[in-house]
């Protein structure tokens, strides 16, 4: 039996409880107990911030998508050459990915059936819709190189930034320099900029040097 | 109850519905009882041909692995210069991945602490680390831009190749021609050399005209 201390938790504070359980133990796996536990104060407690663990994936969830469809917004996003703004949206996407990291991490593991998760699937859709057609349009200004197809090019753009969430860890030492580190875990900590920049260097310019 | 069938499995069907139920319902989430009424034979048929359930798991991650590292010994990864052989190994791992794609599957999803699983993610880096230093020696010679951290490159280049799991269905009609058709399906089932081919043009050479 865990300790029941006194419920300090604002709305913001019991949410990064949950998410951190949610993105251990997968939404499906997670019960109202195990975010008892985790949180340390009694489920009627949690019951006083929320309906139930569905709202907390909600707000979860709704918290990346409010960082990544503002993206969208940004002026940057808006004005200007499609393959300009194609290229802020993936760097901001990145910073993101890294700034949201747990609410993220828990959007882009969405599978299941429930209302919140079918919601959460569609908005998902509906963003890379958005980041598609920014492609489709570079590609049409002649920005883009017109043999690889504009969907897949976006899915392997995604796919990129998207798998950040499985090595970026904030707590990690910075990254010592562009040279780079040895091990494996060096990478895990180089800022969100150094990051969202090698993504794009990668993906726009290419490794190759000619 | 399932209707119980004659057992005509061999250790090669056997494993493929394993795998299949594996990646549906996770390994720790797939029960003998569950691996019985899906492959519609009796959990004692199953201890006929394997001792449990983590035999099926290792057998499975086993050809997966197989297939990425017989991908190292192959005269264009083993000759020539390292960005070449970067490349070939590359494109070949997308292949495999698109050929094995359960098994590959398998192997990317494991996370957990069971010995086999604990070999398989030591294996899994080896495998990463063999293509580490390929990238290495390449930026070595000059031929990747020095500007982006090697092992910074290897984890965007595998985020990108590994993501191919997440989205191809080979079962889905073939790509319609390289403008990429409307519908997110459609890049489902562009054959394993047009998407290795968009890879290696994404990564290397860079989604940018200029």
């Amino acid at each position: 039996m865990p300790t029941v201390k006194r419920d300090t938790y604002t709305p913001d504070s019991l949410l990064s409880v949950a998410v951190r359980v949610f993105n251990e133990r997968g939404y499906d796996g997670t019960s109202m107990e195990h975010l008892s536990q985790a949180a340390g104060i009694s489920k009627s407690s949690i019951y006083h911030h929320v309906r139930g663990k569905e709202e907390l994936l909600r707000r979860g969830i709704s918290r990346a998508l409010d960082g990544l469809f503002a993206v969208l917004e940004e002026p940057r996003a808006r004005e200007g050459r499609a393959v300009e703004r194609l290229e802020h949206v993936t760097r901001r996407t990145v910073e993101v990915l890294m700034s949201e990291l747990p609410y993220v991490t828990l959007l882009l593991r969405v599978r299941g059936n429930t209302e919140t998760e079918i919601w959460a699937m569609a908005r998902r859709r509906e963003f890379d819709q958005r980041v598609a057609e920014l492609v489709k349009q570079a590609a049409a200004d002649g920005d883009l190189r017109s043999d690889v197809d504009a969907r897949l090019a976006t899915r392997l753009l995604f796919g990129m930034i998207n798998s950040i969430a499985e090595w970026y860890r904030p707590d990690r030492a910075p990254l010592n320099g562009a040279s780079g580190g040895n091990s494996a875990a060096s990478t895990g900590s180089a800022t969100s900029a150094q990051v969202a920049e090698a993504v794009i260097r990668t993906a726009f310019a290419g490794l190759r040097t000619h």
